[in-house]
């Protein structure tokens, strides 16, 4: 028997079970695995025995259709390639005659397959670990773009349309500061940038790449509040300012893997101007919704995110070991890098695809964007109304 | 010449550019109005002139697609129909010859059309005024529901169960409490409910037509966390204590219409969970999206509001005063009611439409709330991961 097992870790996307689902359909059309197990709850499943195996004659299409992460996730980090939980985990994985394991996540998951692959190679099990991509923050290194980052962006542009043309209504308006995920890296706040190509895109947009200034902040929006009457603004969640230090972060507040929890930038920033400028502000975060929208989700993401999948079970049945990696030159292709480049690093958006002020979007930046645009963007405005 | 003008005020909702594509399309059918005008923001526009000739053969469609009030809205309010600026009004209705004047908006605006209407015939102008009902909060009197609800309905289910999905994610989780809008009527949060025929909906909906009651609601999150490891809550943003008092509002903050300003209830009740139970919380405002996410407006709803524009017309051309209304037997009809039925009131949920102790939609409330279900709200989970 060879067996193989699933699973989550992360923050759930739109996409994942896409990834899963490619997964799935690898297994039920390649020879070589006998069982498939999808573990519940990450690297929790595998430690405490909870799998659940995967009928191999089902349809599972209806996953890519359901978003957040249907095996359940776990923020679980294995301290190194000698954490006890390995011995727990091994007795599992050999106990269901397990010799493949994909682990579908962040940079923080393929940490988790390089040491699940230095642990079984040390003890000499036979097991051919295989990391997938997943993360709404486009940051992972070595990939062109993460799956789960396009239906984030379908997600943000829309939004970031619609309430344009909401906040067209009133002549005189409001400064309005719209937040977006992305921790250390600009590239959702950024994407908001292509609702302009529809002129119902955002004045400014402020990214962690950029060091954020305060006084060029409400000068910014002074200039344009004057000009327009209201300021349509979109933020990354993580901004820092010259020192490299996070704005208004709770240092005190770090989640289990140490990262700073984030959120509530944009009341942050809206208690600033409305003290700084005397100017009526509003809020918004895109919060959960922008990672699980798939009422909205990319058509390409969720075949991205289903290729990679699929070719994680490819990749694992000639014994390759490493992380799943999208390039994209004039067409898509997966190949396969090793843990140690994914691992643990961020992908920042290049300091180019910002003006040089870093107030919004570089033409460089457009560029790259460009990939990312949908024809349901486009809207038909009668021209004597726009 | 007998001429029209059509205009919009207050809030904008994913479908009050369908009422006035109804305006446009009867218009184009019907002989009686020679020249259809829109007014820019308002009754601004009405004031200082500001009006857009409609084509008489053009085609509007793309307007059922558009989120936003189009020609600009106003929250300007007559004092009553001895205000100075009906006599301004007056002279520019009398110079585009206009004798019909539809007023698309919510209970504020159809207390515009009662002045204006009293007023014409004081000073012996023959000016026939329709109201156009639109509201996403459904608290408008006469009416069984109200055009702009539904589209904000399937916002706020299909997020619902989005977020219900991604929250699955993890084992032990959170509190998390969403916010929608509505104002002092509970209808948009206790449609949240509708998320729960998928098992995907929230465990706790509370309203203001149900006086909160803190110690209870500590409670209900105790006793839910005790068993689920995290709970999920759908709140109005307007809650009141059994003194009728807002929770949490500042009433030194009114707008131009003296209503308090509401919103951050969420965050607030967090604050309140984080401090009392010591759990972790997480707050999300569904915010303007619910009002103008017309990528995923209500079929229906489009219908509903395209009628009662089009409807409005027709009356006015049988010289009708009054309120367009929405009544819903086993077919949708629309009818005239008189404009005081409407202006100022507020249509409040029907408090047997909860439970006994407030904390839930009851079963007579599901029978309300069934109307707005969509097919495409199913989703269908393979069951081993239900």
């Amino acid at each position: 028997m060879k067996n193989a097992v699933y699973l989550q870790s992360g923050g759930p996307t739109a996409v994942i079970n896409s990834s899963f689902y490619g997964v799935i359909k690898a297994y039920q059309e390649n020879q070589g695995i006998d069982v498939l197990y999808g573990s519940r709850f990450g690297l929790q499943g595998l430690i405490e025995d909870n799998l659940i195996e995967i009928n191999k004659e089902k349809d599972y299409s209806s996953l890519t259709k359901i978003p957040g992460a249907i095996l359940g996730s776990a923020r679980l980090r294995l301290k190194d390639e000698f954490d006890p939980l390995l011995d727990q985990i091994l007795e599992v994985v050999k106990k269901h005659d397990i010799h493949y394991i994909y682990c579908n996540g962040g940079n923080d998951s393929m940490d988790t397959g390089d040491k699940l692959t230095k642990f079984f190679k040390r003890v000499n099990y036979p097991c051919t670990v295989v990391g997938i991509c997943k993360t709404i923050d486009n940051d992972l290194c070595e990939n062109d773009f993460s799956p789960g980052f396009a239906s984030a962006v379908n997600y943000i542009v829309k939004s970031t349309m619609e309430i344009a043309l909401d906040l067209k209504a009133y002549k005189k308006g409001r400064v309005t500061i719209v937040e977006t995920m992305g921790r250390d890296a600009g590239w959702l706040a950024a994407s908001s940038s292509l609702a302009n190509r529809y002129n119902l895109g955002p004045d400014l947009i402020y990214v962690p790449e950029c060091a954020f200034k305060k006084e060029e902040f409400l000068e910014d929006i002074k200039r344009i509040y004057q000009e327009k009457g209201k300021v349509f603004i979109v933020v990354s969640e993580a901004l820092k300012d010259e020192n490299g230090e996070y704005l208004f972060a709770d240092t005190n507040n770090l989640d289990s893997f140490g990262h700073i929890q984030l959120g509530s930038i944009s009341m942050k920033l809206c208690d600033l101007v409305k003290k700084e400028l005397g100017i009526n502000t509003r809020y918004i975060e895109y919060n959960l919704m922008q990672r699980c929208a798939s009422h909205i989700a990319s058509q390409n993401d969720i075949t991205w995110a289903y290729s990679c999948g699929y070719n994680a079970v490819k990749f694992s049945l000639e014994n390759k070991v490493g992380v799943v990696s999208i390039k994209k030159k004039e067409e898509v292709t997966y190949q396969l890098v090793p843990f140690e480049k994914v691992a643990n690093h961020v992908r920042h958006m290049p300091r180019n695809y910002m003006n040089e002020i870093g107030n919004f979007v570089s033409q460089k930046g457009e560029e790259y964007f460009k990939t990312f645009i949908d024809d349901s963007f486009k809207i038909d405005i009668p021209e004597e109304f726009r």
